[in-house]
């Protein structure tokens, strides 16, 4: 009998904390103002919702703990340099993040600038680090990091998101939004964790692709709907800011109901992607409904 | 006979235009304005000091030219992310840059940011796409780029800079943050072009080793000479702008006197590391004097 989620879900993100803590350089080398403030940002904190997909992704098929560590890690890496450099004053200027002031409110803002700069740096040396992996696998995955990261990926979503600020978004073009600046990394989360076991056939590579594509877009409507539902001290960071700031969402395209509704459809879609790889993807489908269900 | 420098070098900095105009995304595609952010810092200007580097380095191992165009444009990418984010207010704060307006300027601050970014992931993206490359050759590329740009190389120099403004600082320090802030970056061009090519000897990759550093510092040097010699005009960005931020440089640690002296020393020492190679060398070492004794 396999451990409850619960259980599995906080091994993993256990597990993330310690490779991070390894994977960061120490606080006290040189530049140490620097280091300390790449793990403030990284450690001690977050759902590590990228890396539970990457080590649910990596059971689906059969990939080494070892493997996992490395592309959980990445693409954790990658995300907190996104959240440091969304909260700077030029962009998002919030102060609160996973329940601790932001990197540049507790540091200063050229720090903020080179922490999230290093940290993407870090990413992709974790991901030549990966010794389990054969070289070709490796490449892969750095090519799936990067463009996933890039001006067509969670950047290229991040302008698209600044230049949609008070102007009315249609639905597809607010899944295209979404679907580079929250959906390419979630995606590139689950196919890192598959790529670190056995190849898999075409049609389970598909399969999974979708499946990652119906997470993505869950994870941000699910956002959305929390940003108006819950308090910002459930959330770790600061709550209305997107109706405040006059962003597009799926609450304001579909109401609260309507975006409730998309979550469900999305969920059941996720699973139905899910459902024949069987037992394999026991915690792809626990994940799924978590991020669906998640109360912040 | 081999062709006149400066034809050589005009061939190698039009390649490299060509090259990365097609390795970054057209500037209709969308994000469109994110991407013709990206175009309008990349292209059109810059010495391409990297890129020359790589390809110089790459005719000492014998490598193809399509292969150095995907080393020497990641190299570039990364100098350009970084110029961009060091131009930005809460930085530098500068407002010309290679005879333009700084890319904050031209757009606007959140751009900036994600030009930035952007362009850090396109660097790896290309180096993934060097089909010349055998994988496990591509990957080392990857891990030398990724190293010399984050915390403990590029970005680590920067954090080191940040900290000693208007403090005085002894020349083995000065040399550390240079060594990460500009060295780090000119070392990896040099290593990526001759990785380019088959396999050095570990002697013959010391040496070169021991020229990228030489030559790195001795291009920061001449930057400090230059800094407070040189007009706004030739320089294409704002002149004297470290001394009046009261930042640590050569000439303020050396005299203009000593920091001439000095740099006519690593020039000696960087062609003496070159000398075992022979006419293989040959454009590494023109590339030296033109580093040591340009105007702008």
């Amino acid at each position: 009998m396999s451990q409850p989620f619960a259980d599995w879900m906080g091994s993993v993100q256990a597990r993330t904390e310690t490779a991070l803590s390894r994977f960061l350089p120490p606080a006290e080398s040189i530049p140490g103002r620097l280091h300390q403030a790449m793990r403030y940002s990284t450690l001690g904190g977050g759902k590590r919702v990228r890396p539970l997909l990457a080590f649910a992704a990596g059971e689906l098929t059969g990939a080494a703990p070892e493997a996992l560590d490395a592309a959980a890690c990445a693409v954790e890496c990658i995300h907190v340099y996104s959240l440091v450099h969304d909260d700077m004053p030029c962009m998002d200027d919030d102060v609160l993040r996973r329940g601790r002031p932001t990197c540049h409110v507790e540091h200063d803002e050229p720090t903020a600038l080179l922490v999230g700069d290093s940290l993407q740096s870090l990413a992709f040396d974790i991901l030549c680090r990966n010794k389990e992996i054969d070289h070709g696998r490796q490449l892969e995955m750095v090519r799936v990091l990067a463009r996933a990261s890039g001006s067509c990926g969670m950047a290229g979503g991040q302008a698209i998101d600044l230049a949609s600020v008070g102007k009315p978004l249609t639905q597809p073009e607010l899944e295209l939004m979404h679907a580079l600046k929250t959906g390419a990394l979630i995606r590139a989360a689950v196919l890192l964790g598959a790529l670190c076991g056995p190849a898999m056939a075409e049609s389970e590579r598909d399969l999974l692709d979708r499946f990652a594509k119906r997470a993505g877009l869950l994870f941000q409507v699910v956002d959305d709907i929390l940003d108006c539902t819950a308090s910002t001290a459930t959330l770790g960071k600061t709550a209305g800011k997107d109706a405040a700031a006059d962003k597009p969402t799926y609450v304001s395209l579909l109401g609260l109901e309507g975006a409730q509704r998309f979550a469900s459809e999305l969920e059941a879609e996720a699973l139905q992607c899910l459902a024949p790889f069987g037992i394999r993807s026991q915690r792809l489908t626990e994940l799924a409904a978590f991020i669906a269900h998640r109360k912040f």
